[in-house]
């Protein structure tokens, strides 16, 4: 048979190609579960501060599939063994590590469906393909689940240096056009190893781990974290919010998107488990039926309905300011009062339901590197050091420490003093 | 006044970064209707073959507008002329050059809204915003339609060496990951002068001309008549003309979008007029409103209707066929009729309504350079010479002729003989 | 055995990393014959006007190298046989490919070794080094003669389309500066099969190709061929020749360099075998000779000789124009008579000897594409077409037209009238 | 007049165009004493590690003065009062900024010139440059010493964020193709202000500035640092060591080279003033003279110093090994004794001046950002914060501790143990 049937050959701005083998992977590819990806974008509302950046989860999966055909590839060749299932499994995981995302990736995660965290659903959406498929992706789970022997093949899709992040960060950084994020993936791929069953660094390859995890930080206090994202996440909850008041109070709301409907309508506790019904709803739904949504409700009649819609459908965010520390429950009754007030004025409700979606409190927590449970191991003459201690510089040991920054969502003309 | 605070900053991955004068251009770009072009893909179906081309109409207006100030910039260094209302003005005008597409782009132009082609739109959406904006449009509106006597102006805006050429090229090209569709943009902005009232390049920039044409060349055989995108189109333009016929028989029909079911649910011919309301409408539409409508139409009872939907969002499309030449019309009939019995084979509807949402005939026309009305003029030693004479090589020539392509989008098991 | 120890990696800035297997291809690149390369621009004279170009061949033989190694990996996957044996020696073969070449690379390929052009040497270098290696080179040899049965090989070494050509057109491309001549390597590679035992191109990969006809083309306009470029060049070889006079005359010369000192010094005749003296001496010969002996002859007391050398070094060179067609003899002559006014004017010689070191007439001839012996063939549907009559478009047939371009190098103050 | 006349554009591969205005900067770039830099590598010996680093001290000079304009016009347009003369001055200073440096650039800073570091030859050639061209240069030369009341300027030529060190990150990082190098100058110099005299980063830039200080650290960790690196510039240096030591004990040498041989031969003390002679003698040596000169000598009868030539040109250099701590006298003299007993079977000399060029102990120190004196301030709110207490995170004070790296180099079968 000719081999050039055996590759469907995608075309990707970041990784120039990418060959996606034809059986399981390419099956997988075509299903509505991964190409519903197409429909939702990787960064959420990033694309407001930073206009390139609309690429979406599916363009990720994909990259992120390219990569880790090099990476198993690149292993092999230094005698991994690794078995054709387990190479197939193994893409099959990576392809559908996001499919549980909901629309606008992490920003609805809460809004939508309670406590379900979206790895949570990824692997109950897996499980439902692999009873399409018949079983073909009972080792992609226990990949996924890190109940597979081989724990390099986990490692590979969720640890502090897996094949997720190498292509996250290399495509936020250039669909930003943030400069700073920038990687060097195939020095860090050419210098992997599995080593005691482990994935390793290479000590060739320290300096290209330290610049990957300086990067991470600097994507997050640029790109993930940065103030408007952060002010736009509190304005579409907020919205979501005052929708679910208004249907308790049975007001009238045409929601022009069923599953949206179905998500919003229904009162769900966060012990609920997640239902059949509830999962085929949750795979129609993505960022289209939040936006259209939003844009006929920026004509509705509840004021602040259609204030908040139109906010956030024209970029009009709240201002968002950084604190130096927490404040105070003085402070932010002060603030809340304040807010009460501008409202009136502006002739809008000022009862504290409205208030809580004008001023909004909340912390980011974010570091650099974690290596209490899984941190990266460096390989230096057969024994493997852990990054921090394997390091020539004790900066690394300060970026183990979480930044927090606490900060608030506010109307411009309510002073914070 | 610090001039820190008269321009607005934006990051962008093709040209780094983009500052936007505060005042009426600022305003522009943060109005609904210039925000609405964040939600219409630059490139309507491309990304289903080039997974990366999920980029804006948004951010090639303001990629466009970032290089226009840079071109207006270097004019003034060379000594042209260009007063402050002007240089706003020709800002303004290409900042709005595309408000008038519609959702998808090109492939929708005459589907939604009968004969008026984006550019009348364009007009008249100015027209609505310099009503809003008290007049200050005037002078860009006379540049966008050529009526104002610094042509040079709407050479930049609109002719074969334009501005927005030089965004797109380079946009699409990044995107997409075509990179024979790369440009010069820098040697030929620098090479560019105003010449006896008129834009021209100086010979040191003729290979960059050169290359410029090349590659637009290779970026619509590659990408923008791509046959898989060719494909798409018709089955898109097939729903919505379904669509019309359900209507039209009186099948019932949810909309999910109020603005779509406006365009579709009414019947207009061709020299009606643009009715404020239908501008107003028109401004509501992007394409959410389309891909959420197909979504739900997916499930809808229509067979003929849900298998198209289906087919447009789990890309499952036709297969394109290009031929040699143009088909006889008793091919044409032939090919119907196979396509009409595989249909009753499949279980489906096989009349001539339905063949026509399943076969398609059309021929797509490009030329690489037309020289004709507003070839591109190179200056050598101070005489403008129409750069197909000005070349060293006769391929230029060939170059104006255009490529007519004939094609078919059938059903893959339709046989072609 | 550990993989690690099989290669040894470089890193290059065109094409990331390189590795290079240890063993014979490993032992000729550290041979005296390949590190000589390093101290070789590969453009010659190109960085007195693009400063970046400042590459060496060694960095052109060392990235051949690498794309070698994917294209044969590539067509292997691809089910083409390719022994170990023609593996390893298909590497030897294009690393080896310019060993040959002079200082300067091409400038002085006539001035040094009368008429032994540099692929001469090459083989003569690469018999040598057989001999060295006691034979492993035989079938490298074999296949750079294209004495091999499997032409392919040969083809990728040298051909229309060959590995040579494709890492300097993107090496030369990138170091100028020069953005026109880029090309899409990955497309070009992954789009190459053999095909009835010669090398061609998938249909999907015709655009690439007429992307890399015409970027070579332009880097032959805008680089190769550049005015300045040809000026230095002329000034370089009328240096030599000045010398060699100067010899003639037994005038005292002192050469700072034993190598140089042999190849000029001594009377060749084109007809004259190349000796292993001779071939010693070459392989000891590199740019450093020519530029530190011409520092030094800057100083020396002939008018000429230092006036020449002080222009070469400081980049004051001759002016370089162009030419609508091949000058008369007659204005040949007068062009001389005014060079002998001008440098009589300036106190220097004007005898005709002297007249040919400040001006000289020659043509450059260069065509983007031929097809007449070794063309370039496209596959479609399992038939092989040459490449101008499979593509769309006329303008490939006018690319084969050599473009003749008549010019003088003369003093900037004789008017050429 | 036409403006087009009034630069000299040159195109260089890291920022694209460089424009050069003409008169008194463009008359700088062609003189000898600039010209020259084109003859010295910008890196040494680190082209022997990373092929593609064959850039020369006259394209960083170039780029450096592309960056400066750009900075100084941003400064401008920021309502900072910048002259014509200090801009003219400032492009002047930063053009001859390196012009001090000898061949193989810090490599032989003290053997060639005992104890005058580059920056002090650099004012020199400065001060002799302000001579020919009649006090043009007086402003210059203060800026350049830090006597001219704008500090500023100064510090853009040389602090802790200096237009040299943007450019020459960025340009060996490109050229090395050590991605982890890659800085975005485009947001510094975008957040660059002038605030009460001095440089400061708008707060917006603060993340661009900590990518800039860890890229820093990993060139010199990656490049600058390399032990490859270390090793042959402990080659180059022992190889001229042993030249003057022939020369002490009156063998013949020939030189090739007057201007080395000027250098090598005599005895120069540390307190000895730089003579006009001296300085003209300088500005005569380049890259060439050191290889052309080691070219020959590794046909030199001397075995000891055909040895060490060879192992340069044919980059056969010895093992550099990094150390834990400081080696022990007793160590250092035990591993002494190694190399004589290996030098002795090798059939060499094996004395203890011999065994100086064979062994060889040393430390690196670096810093990727020094606070004390001149750190780099970071304005907030209009209150100027030395950077690393403006961070949000504590590894940047990290950074500021020196890492000190213990190594010595010596033959590959002298066992450190």
């Amino acid at each position: 048979m000719d081999k050039s049937t055996q590759y469907k050959i995608f075309t990707d701005p970041v990784h120039g190609f990418v060959s996606v083998p034809k059986g399981l992977v390419l099956k997988l590819l075509d299903h509505p579960y991964v190409q519903r990806l197409r429909r939702i974008r990787q960064l959420g509302l990033a694309n407001t501060v930073f206009p390139g950046a609309e690429h979406s989860r599916f363009s990720h999966a994909l990259g992120a599939l390219g990569l880790m055909q090099r990476v198993l590839n690149h292993l092999r060749e230094r005698d991994t063994t690794i078995t054709y299932n387990e190479f197939e499994s193994t893409l099959a995981a990576i392809l559908l590590h996001d499919i549980g995302h909901g629309p606008f990736s992490h920003t609805l995660e809460k809004s939508i469906i309670g406590n379900a965290h979206h790895e949570k659903l990824t692997l109950l959406l897996m499980e439902e393909l692999n009873r399409q498929f018949e079983g073909q992706l009972d080792t992609a789970i226990r990949i996924f689940t890190n109940r597979y022997p081989k724990v390099f093949l986990h490692q590979l899709i969720s640890s502090q240096l897996d094949i997720d992040r190498l292509d996250y960060l290399r495509r936020d950084s250039m669909f930003t056009g943030v400069l700073e994020g920038s990687i060097g993936i195939d020095r860090i791929i050419r210098t992997m190893r599995v080593h005691q069953g482990n994935i390793v660094i290479d000590k060739k390859g320290i300096y290209a781990i330290e610049n990957y995890i300086v990067a991470r930080r600097l994507m997050y206090m640029q790109v993930y974290l940065h103030k408007t994202v952060l002010g736009g996440d509190k304005l579409l909850i907020a919205i979501l919010n005052h929708a679910r008041r208004l249907l308790q109070r049975n007001e009238p709301l045409p929601f022009y998107s069923p599953a949206l409907e179905f998500f919003i309508s229904q009162r769900r506790n966060n012990t609920e488990m997640v239902s059949r019904k509830m999962l085929d709803m949750f795979t129609r739904l993505d960022d289209n039926d939040i936006i259209l949504t939003l844009k006929y409700w920026q004509h509705h009649d509840d004021p602040v309905l259609s204030d908040l819609c139109r906010r956030f459908l024209d970029r009009d965010f709240f201002r968002t300011t950084f604190l130096d520390k927490k404040p105070t429950d003085k402070q932010l009754k002060k603030w809340k009062q304040d807010t009460s007030g501008v409202l009136e004025k502006m002739g809008m409700p000022s009862d504290s339901d409205t208030v809580s979606s004008y001023f909004f409190y909340d912390f980011s927590q974010s570091e650099a590197y974690k290596y209490k449970n899984d941190g990266i191991w460096i390989l230096n003459d057969d024994v493997a050091v852990e990054f921090s201690r394997a390091s020539d510089n004790q900066h690394i040991l300060a970026l183990t420490k979480p930044v927090i920054k606490h900060y608030v969502v506010h109307l411009k003309n309510v002073p914070l003093n």
